[in-house]
């Protein structure tokens, strides 16, 4: 075991507050005692804070995003139905995946990966859609292979325009709780995220929420479903009680999530989001190199994928990464493999810790060989996070 | 907040061991790492032990024991296969209904709760069934609502003197690792467990086993699945990875429980819970009262499900055993609301934690007004763990 | 490793809580931080309300409760001081030894093992002393060898009534926030405790409570003194500071601790303690045994010592209650060893825990051939633990 | 609470490793169970190969490093003797304070702070010494306050030239199981650590190793002690337990610790923390500051004192630091407060980690208006942490 504490910057699982650790570290509980809707009510609640969600239902399925997507799809639509989606990175491609494994007809746009939700071909295939045969329309909010986010709200414009009824739907595993979402404000039926991106907790639960139009396509949804069933969670829920037994500890730490979350105030949380990742891009520019998200309107604020130069290989930079200086950053998928790296900057972050993220992929760059100036990224960043810093009163003070 | 420990007794989940816990409580980690699959190539390696099973696959996912049964039904057979199934007991009722919800044509037998798997009935069935109509005989290992134990290998037999190819499907969510269970021997082809039973740790991990044949039959099965398919996990578990985020907490307290459960020795972990269900019997003898469980041969060593007599309702004991003794008992569910409570003896238990709960039924019992004597049942199970304690080299040594 | 938890029921160290393991669980930090007083001011404040201390200091030492009466004893006195002091018990001999080190001249009364502090013959002896060559009077509050609890108010009578200006020094580590304990009202100069008994922590810190007296005393004091001197520390803590390192996690655990105790109500505490103690003395009525302490007016709510029959040797019964049972048993010391054995019953317990120390301790005790009817200690305190309970919402609601 | 996690660099409490957390978090046991031996004597065992102690004896009291001080002193010398001591920054300032407190005659050399223990000075003294007055010789090893190493060697070099029989008494607080420390080879009699620096533990053990000529002198000396006696505790050790109350979590993380320390070899971890140390000394250099150390032969491998340039506050840049960055850097004391910060760089830390400390350092000076080119001491570590990092086999292999 190397000295020292791996610094993980990959775009999830993310770094867990000791306050979330500690939340979740508790002897075995009674599932069905008369104490535990206290916990599970308030957390139904406060989540649809976190989804600006006003009516409607949040689900919470022991499970991952893929889970998530599963539910969301199974519970609403049926073998056959037509979604319209788009692909432009892997997390893109593998809910059409699954999709189809679901027997959906999927029409699926393909997009450069680097762009991302295509709305204006979107539109054009709503506007024609004459007899709604689509009943669901897909958006990856934020695609965490590539580091580019859509705009749902310019959907549901679309949506909108072309008075088409069709669910919509949107992954939101690397968005919700870090970027800012507004499911009812843009008519999002289904948004699906997972407890270890922005709500800073180990993989396991599988957060889906529903508008009351999601819950009501769910009475005629014909796909079969058990374990992600929605109305097996309705009839037990509203008492505070699940239909099987609910990973318990994760739920006490979404608790701590949500508290440390609505504590902070997501308005808040989406501006330091945004304020450490642009400190990347500016160690990116720093370092001359290119992020995969092509045009500023796509950019992450949770994830960015940067291009190594030609002739390199990003798996080497990741590579000794971890294996020199225990960093561990992302790999590129698919058909980014080998091209990009990515740094996560989703979760529990601050200044520094990113500089020990952009301090760690240059010297992992110049050990293989890539033409980068050592420091040349990292003094981008502290100019930006020493410009954008808050003097705080215990600066200030005594 | 009451002062002292919750005396936890439901039939899972069960208590967890500090180390389990310790095991559970890290920092986040990258699961596409190359030391990675040190975890998780050694965990699959050594839950073939605690199967049994010498070919063959584990596999783990996120989820509870409902989405195990999903896992071995939806990646092993096709909407409008046939199951031979009995009902006896909330969980086999359950699992019964998740395989109609699937399509499946489910022949199932209604039997007394207190009995186990109609292992005639079977025969009989699986003999007349000349055609192979019957893809798969499902078995519930162990009843948790009824504190019911079935002969799995009984069933083994009764497949092979029929000569009957179905799948042998066994629900041991509350039986593994805590009673006998023999995958390859009893020739198991699937088999259904979870973290929060016999495994210690907290609910969130569907723990499935397959065997050569339930593999080969995933590749002609129809049912659609994608969360938890097996071919996904196949291609990426072989190098220790996973097809989406896995639960790496639980994942590095499975491997703890692993090797507490190996370290015990497996045949051990048989008889301690073995003995400790006897002292409970032994109480329930001492109160005059009787189990759910018809006869001996039915009595489970995880769970206890307890008649109070006529004219009183079980709820008040559990409602007042928790209430004033912060003791968590099982409860009675569906047609035994009312009629019984539960004691969950299975797991991280001793002796004198179970006299904890014996103690405390008695108490409630008493203050509900079932004329119980104070002491009796403790007193019985008292003399039961005295005769069979083994004496210690700590106690007779310094 | 035996399966299930261990049964702790010695005098101390105590059961911790969870939400006091979670608070010590912590990262590192900069005891010089400008957020640290926030933690420690907070702390010296409610810690007074504790010990019931209007004016007066309370201090926090790296220590055990010896490192605390040395911090009493350096700070407040001068070599050949005389100090007024009872021997009934292994801790009131070990402070009075640890006076004769310091080069104290010690008026050691020995009294009875079974009885407390002589309050008649300290008395006699202040009224006797003209010349007021006694500058310190000890009580050990509650003696934790042999379960007997001493009048420290009638101790204070003694010294008013002799007009006498000795300090009133009281041990009271196995008694503070245990059992009621009132420094101000009684007059009492300086009070000992540490975290590991009322306190419900790892032992680590020995807290000291000083009046206005005391702290007066101190400035004349010769004893040599560095680690353990008041000065330092008052000279830092008034800042919110320490002179040296301060064990950190321990005062993170004292903080959630006091917030325990004061949230629960030092009243209803200590009713508490009385009523699960009185259990413990039920249980050795209906086992026919004898208690140390002689008389009522003498029995310990925090411990008892039960002298096992002429013929048997405790010791036997606290090695099988060990080695056979997990369950951890105090023993007898110096002249009462082998004669005694002990329960604690302070902290963090509730009915059935007792319960579960009274049904092992029986099971130890028939091991070794003490003709023991099985179960009649349990159904004496089960009578006790019933007839007291307080009927809950819990259990009377839904 | 600010997002992220702080980032701690002052020169002890150090940062803990999960393992030696999780070690810690643990239920009260029985320190007087016939188990508890194994951890001690063990314990005993192992501690004197980090101290590189043949013979003699470790012990380990409930204290911080002042604590370990005066058990050194108060065991092994008697009020009047003569020790010989310098000063050179505040905690060898503090052990002379203690030393007088304790009535001994300190012989304190006053040295510039930036140097060390000055050995010719101390050999001419011990020269001249012909009766033998000296009975104690003190050495600061690593002076936390200036970041000043001495060099124990030749102060045993000098005593034996000077063929003079006082006690070697180091402490070694913050350098040793950090810096080379070899007890029996340089003859020292007494070496005081504690858990919070190269153990890597909170604070709360004092941890004090004697030669045997140590133990052999405690027989006649008479300072009092009691708490910190090592009579006491040889006694009742020599059999795994102690005279009182051990902090039993704390041994428990000393257990994980000293495992951790001898796997990784000590060397190893020596070696470390030169190559650590030596990246914030070429940060120093970067940015064109200077260190307390004067030359090279006093650097310490633990922590850095660095001077701010004439005309600013250093306070202003640790308070800037520490409010806008969560960076805690140690301050300066006594006469170096406002003149310098301090970069601790011992225990459980690597590259990415002090690259932190060291771009957030450079953040907090530009803040301030120290004239400091971002950028440039990142550079100058990253470079020499790249040509020294050991290629591994992860980042070679697939």
């Amino acid at each position: 075991m190397p000295a020292g504490f791996n610094s993980l910057f990959i775009p999830g699982p993310t770094n867990i507050p000791n306050e979330l650790r500690a939340a979740m570290n508790l002897p075995s509980e009674d599932q069905r005692s008369p104490d535990f809707p206290a916990l599970t009510l308030g957390l139904f609640r406060d989540l649809k804070q976190i989804f600006k969600l006003d009516h409607g239902k949040v689900f919470l399925f022991p499970g991952s995003g893929t889970g998530g997507w599963e539910a969301a799809i199974t519970n609403t639509l049926s073998p056959g139905d037509t979604v319209l989606a788009s692909e432009f990175g892997q997390f893109s491609h593998l809910w059409i995946d699954l999709c189809k494994r679901h027997h959906l007809n999927v029409d699926a746009i393909d997009v450069a990966w680097g762009q991302g939700v295509p709305v204006d071909v979107y539109a054009e295939r709503l506007a024609n859609d004459k007899e709604h045969k689509i009943k669901a329309v897909l958006v990856c909010h934020n695609e965490t292979a590539s580091g580019v986010t859509s705009d749902v709200e310019a959907v549901r414009r679309a949506l909108d325009d072309a008075n088409h009824p069709a669910l919509l739907m949107v992954d939101g595993v690397s968005s919700i709780a870090s970027i800012d979402f507004r499911m009812t404000e843009w008519g999002v039926d289904l948004a699906v995220s997972g407890s270890q991106k922005g709500f800073m907790l180990p993989c396991g639960l599988a957060i889906v929420a529903a508008s009351e139009k999601a819950l009501e396509a769910s009475k005629s949804a014909k796909c079969p479903r058990c374990f992600f069933s929605f109305d097996d969670m309705i009839a037990t829920n509203k008492d505070g009680y699940f239909p099987y037994t609910p990973a318990t500890s994760l739920l006490h730490g979404l608790r701590a999530s949500v508290d440390l979350l609505l504590n902070e105030g997501l308005e808040n949380v989406f501006s330091r989001h945004n304020r450490l990742a642009e400190g990347v891009r500016k160690a990116v520019d720093g370092w001359g190199l290119k992020l995969v998200a092509e045009e500023p309107k796509w950019y992450s604020d949770t994830v960015s994928a940067i291009y190594v130069p030609e002739g390199f290989d990003a798996n080497d930079v990741i590579k000794i990464a971890y294996g020199r200086y225990d960093l561990s950053l992302g790999g590129g998928l698919s058909r980014l493999a080998g091209r990009v790296f990515r740094i996560g900057h989703l979760g529990w972050l601050n200044d520094l810790m990113l500089l020990q993220a952009i301090a760690g992929a240059e010297m992992a760059m110049a050990d293989v060989g890539i033409p980068i100036e050592l420091g040349s990224g990292v003094r981008s960043a502290q100019q930006h996070y020493r410009q954008t810093a808050k003097p705080t009163e215990l600066d200030l003070a005594g």
